[in-house]
């Protein structure tokens, strides 16, 4: 049978018909409601040009966040969302957009191909649609988890924002070609913790840590170095917190900054300000190290328990102190000039403890490698309870801050604490960890840790884009496992951390040799590291690392610093032994159901009149 | 501060007030529609005694099943539902239950201690409850999948199905103690394949092997032997369809049934009629394993596809027929007669087709082993491309039933076919799969191997309760891991099966001696079982046995029968490489959320005036 082709005149006239069967469908009335949080304590720009900025709450009884978006420039449509790293294929997405005639707002996904679908399940509800003189302001929420596969599931840690404006009207979420938009991500801690700001001193002093007016370089990437000094005789205080200070205009600009302070066995340290990477920074900038402050792009003031501070100044301690800002410029903008820095806030009457900071993880050595082409390889350091038992104070220590750190291929990390064999609680987990997005974060809620208790830090880590083995190690082609933990009060704890027994990890050479029957030295007078460059990544050999490193004894670093042991044998120490581990915490998914939408939400657009 | 006590009385009317608020909030309107598919095709008794009985149908369309309970003499309510391996805790359930006054149903749970509550999401809807006078009949359906992570996913495979019966009124859920209720299991297939039923052919004749007046014995667990002939020159025939023959009443009491035919190298078979284990069988009947027919509880007819049929009779095969009757009698009732058997349907004009059986999975072999104390540890049996490419025709042949066998310890079993390196399709998969519950099962899609496909088969066990190793073989003690798959057009292979490389198994016995530094005897004068009883079950050995396994080269058995191979080199045989795996499906979660309740439904039990 042969269908007669419609002329173009009918065929239009069809579409037309299609398009309004599928409007009387999909859209719905708009639900709205103020939300019961108002204002927005948390503000971010989202792209380079500040086009859009996201700002947002938190609700942990409703287990919700509220979001504002304020689009300045509104030409056809907007897709804001959460994916794994910031990919926009697999992500959770809102679409704001038009037809030509009336505009739309949906809960969308984008598949494996970066193709955009309508959701089945509308778990993102518009409340409000504004005209504002700054832009279109929209209000929406979501809940963490919505048990809808397709969605994103909100958690601690970082989250990856994807973002993309549409130029065009569309009839159809599937015409959109993501590839052709506008897109981009921005790393953001969505889920600040709720925790009440600890009450400040009466004799609060401030002090600016900032570099006079920089010209931000017209490159993709600056860090800029200044180095600054503390007040002659300037004798010990208490940090007691601190804020950034971000030059107005420069908001999309300032990546991160962080505060370090000099070596104290140096008198003096030069002046300096300029990119770090310069010929022209004194080699002596190198031992600025020592963490005061770090700031990251959405983090707001960092406080400190009201029991406790970071001391600085006084004797044993250096004046010096650096400055490090990150200018990320994509768009190679020319000519801004820049003061940001961070603020510190402290106090001469010092609190009743200093806080301490101690690193957990993976000792820097070659010993704790990860195969090639892996996309999910995760090595484990340990602070063992024999460490613990000897260095921690009886009352314990309380870790109300954490850092994660690894080099390159990191992916995740998570610190666990176990006691009696059982691992109680996690200390900080970061499921989507960014290297290029380290900051200090509150935890939520105090972790204490008593004599016998052992803190498992894991690190998982992507070498997808590796053709041998990545070896543990300082340089930014090896890795690291770290989680830097504030505390008080401080011990003289200062490293908790683990490798594979070097024995054990030779007899792991000597018997895959044997077994695959290669003539390869990996005899132990080569390197470790050039043992694990001759290893051939069969599935076998790979199998029997993880292998090895699940079984084999662990040396210890239990140190008072980098190079002080508490007295003791680390070596040849069993792998701590778990005998129950915490469960994934399912997904709450939301309690009534009945309140979503079924469709996208036809948009209607109030006028501010404020 | 002191609170004074209540009196009895005014504390037995704040307990009242209290029932009548928590009523008040969770009570919620009968939402009364009766299914589409009724009738019910689906009947299986519960409990021994027969006081519960299941009926359902299963819509693919909607991905539903509606259930109808009867249960025949109501006390105060009953509980059913479905858990993973048929135990009381962590069961998906509905409870009918009455405080004395009304009658609720509800969608409730039970956590690891057998404790059970209300659900907060109510995904069991009662659709009717009605008084008859064989008993109170309850209609209810759910979806297969609710994507709440308290229910029970109703896949493909077995199903354990739990029940419980309440005598006391009772005020909450909570109140319930799982322990003291008369309880138990019933192992089904749920998701009954929705092939529409293949034409039967006009000369259709029918045999009925039944063992004529068994007194079924008042143990347990009894299987009945009986001995049965074809007629003196019984040509070549088609069986083209079976069906169980139950004797009315025992409906309860027959487990299982299945015809066997006789090894054609015998004569003659003598006359038996008793129990398979009795001193009197003759030790011939063991030559009578040739399975033509097999039924287990719950299972209906069973159909061979239009174009084939299973042969018998004629030259070449045997006239003796084995009937095998599973009797299980946990009452252990006496006097109770007994004439079940099957029905074979069968004709003389031969179909295009014969039908086959292929062995799929392990070789019977001690190389394969088990560690104990694992919970799911899983072992792979590969039918490789180079076997498929030598033994199967071009046009391929059509899998349309399985039957999948282990065990006492087989937990899981799934066979999947891969094509170019990239698994393609499930031909069939028993995620809650039991030993004691081996039905034959047509397939809901037939599946085609073609020359160069590979099949691989894994089953996952449990040897939590072992103390040594689990090793391959024919004991009851030993394991399997076979699919027999039932298959057309008839080839010459029947039997597609490998085993790890012996070789490499020494190696892997030498690797682990030499890293333990262990003075066990693992040299290969002793057996392969005495080895793997010689093993110390640490971590390390544990993960390098699977990375053998993961890795090591197969030998395989391509054979014509159990004793002739197809000609070629079937040892060392590279293990097939997969280079893209099936997605697991994501669970499908309702589509309308809104039609949920959202508490227990008051029960009005309407009178049947029919």
């Amino acid at each position: 049978m042969q269908v007669p082709s419609p002329t173009v005149r009918e065929a239009a006239s069809m579409y037309g018909t299609a398009v309004a069967i599928f409007l009387v469908i999909l859209v719905a009335a708009l639900q709205g409601s103020a939300p019961a949080e108002s204002p927005f304590p948390y503000r971010i720009p989202l792209d380079p040009g500040g086009a859009l900025e996201l700002s947002w709450n938190v609700s942990y009884v409703q287990e919700t966040v509220h979001f504002q978006l304020l689009v300045r420039e509104l030409k056809a449509g907007v897709l804001f969302g959460m994916s794994d790293r910031g990919e926009l294929e697999n992500a959770d997405l809102i679409v704001l957009w038009t037809d030509g005639d009336s505009a739309y707002f949906g809960d969308a996904w984008s598949d494996q191909k970066g193709q955009i679908h309508l959701d089945s399940q509308q778990d993102y509800q518009l409340l409000q649609a504004q005209r504002t003189p700054e832009g279109l302001v929209l209000l929406f929420k979501r809940p963490f988890g919505t048990c809808d596969p397709k969605d994103y599931l909100i958690e601690d840690g970082t989250v990856h924002l994807v973002y993309g404006i549409l130029d065009e009207p569309l009839r159809l979420l599937e015409a959109i070609n993501t590839s052709s938009l506008k897109t981009g991500l921005q790393r953001v801690q969505l889920l600040k913790p709720d925790i009440s700001v600890p009450a400040l001193p009466s004799d609060l002093h401030t002090m600016e840590i900032r570099a006079p007016d920089v010209l931000i370089p017209g490159q993709e990437t600056t860090y800029w170095c200044y180095i600054t000094e503390l007040p002659d005789g300037f004798s010990r205080h208490h940090i007691v917190m601190y804020e950034p200070m971000v030059t107005e205009g420069n908001e999309a600009l300032v990546h991160h900054m962080e505060v370090f302070q000099c070596a104290a066995e140096f008198e003096s340290f030069p002046q300096f300000s300029g990119p770090c990477d310069s010929k022209m920074k004194p080699d002596r900038l190198n031992y600025c190290r020592h963490v005061l402050a770090a700031w990251a792009l959405g983090a707001k003031a960092f406080y400190y328990p009201e029991e406790a501070g970071l001391a600085f100044g006084g004797p044993g301690s250096s004046r010096f102190l650096r400055l490090e800002v990150h200018y990320h410029n994509p768009l190679r903008i020319q000519g801004r000039r820049d003061s940001s820095g961070i603020r510190l806030y402290y106090t001469a009457k010092l609190r009743r403890y200093d806080a301490g900071i101690m690193e957990l993880g993976l000792v820097y050595t070659p010993v704790m490698a990860i195969p090639p082409q892996e996309s999910a390889y995760t090595l484990t350091g340990y602070c063992t309870d024999k460490c613990t038992q000897l260095a921690l104070p009886p009352s314990g220590i309380h870790i109300f801050a954490s850092q994660l750190h690894t080099h390159l291929t990191g992916r995740k990390v998570v610190t666990v604490l176990a006691r009696d064999g059982r691992e109680q609680e996690v200390v900080s987990r970061d499921s989507h960890y960014s290297p290029h997005f380290q900051e200090i974060r509150m935890l939520r809620k105090v972790v204490s840790v008593y004599p016998g208790d052992v803190l498992i830090t894991s690190c998982t880590y992507n070498t997808g884009d590796r053709k041998l083995a990545t070896v543990g190690g300082f340089g930014i082609l090896e890795e690291m496992c770290v989680n830097y933990v504030h505390y008080y009060p401080q011990t003289q704890l200062e490293l908790c951390k683990s490798a594979v027994d070097p024995g054990f990890l030779q007899k792991y050479f000597h018997l895959i040799n044997r077994f695959n029957n290669e003539e390869v030295c990996t005899c132990p007078q080569v390197s470790v590291p050039e043992q694990f460059a001759s290893v051939t990544w069969n599935s076998f050999n790979r199998d029997v690392l993880k292998a090895l490193y699940g079984f084999a004894p662990i040396a210890m670093h239990c140190n008072k610093s980098s190079a002080v042991r508490f007295q003791g044998e680390w070596n040849l120490q069993p792998l701590p032994e778990i005998i129950s581990k915490l469960e994934e915490a399912a997904p709450q998914c939301p309690g009534s159901p009945g309140q979503r939408t079924v469709g996208p939400t036809l948009v209607s657009i109030s006028e501010d009149r404020g």
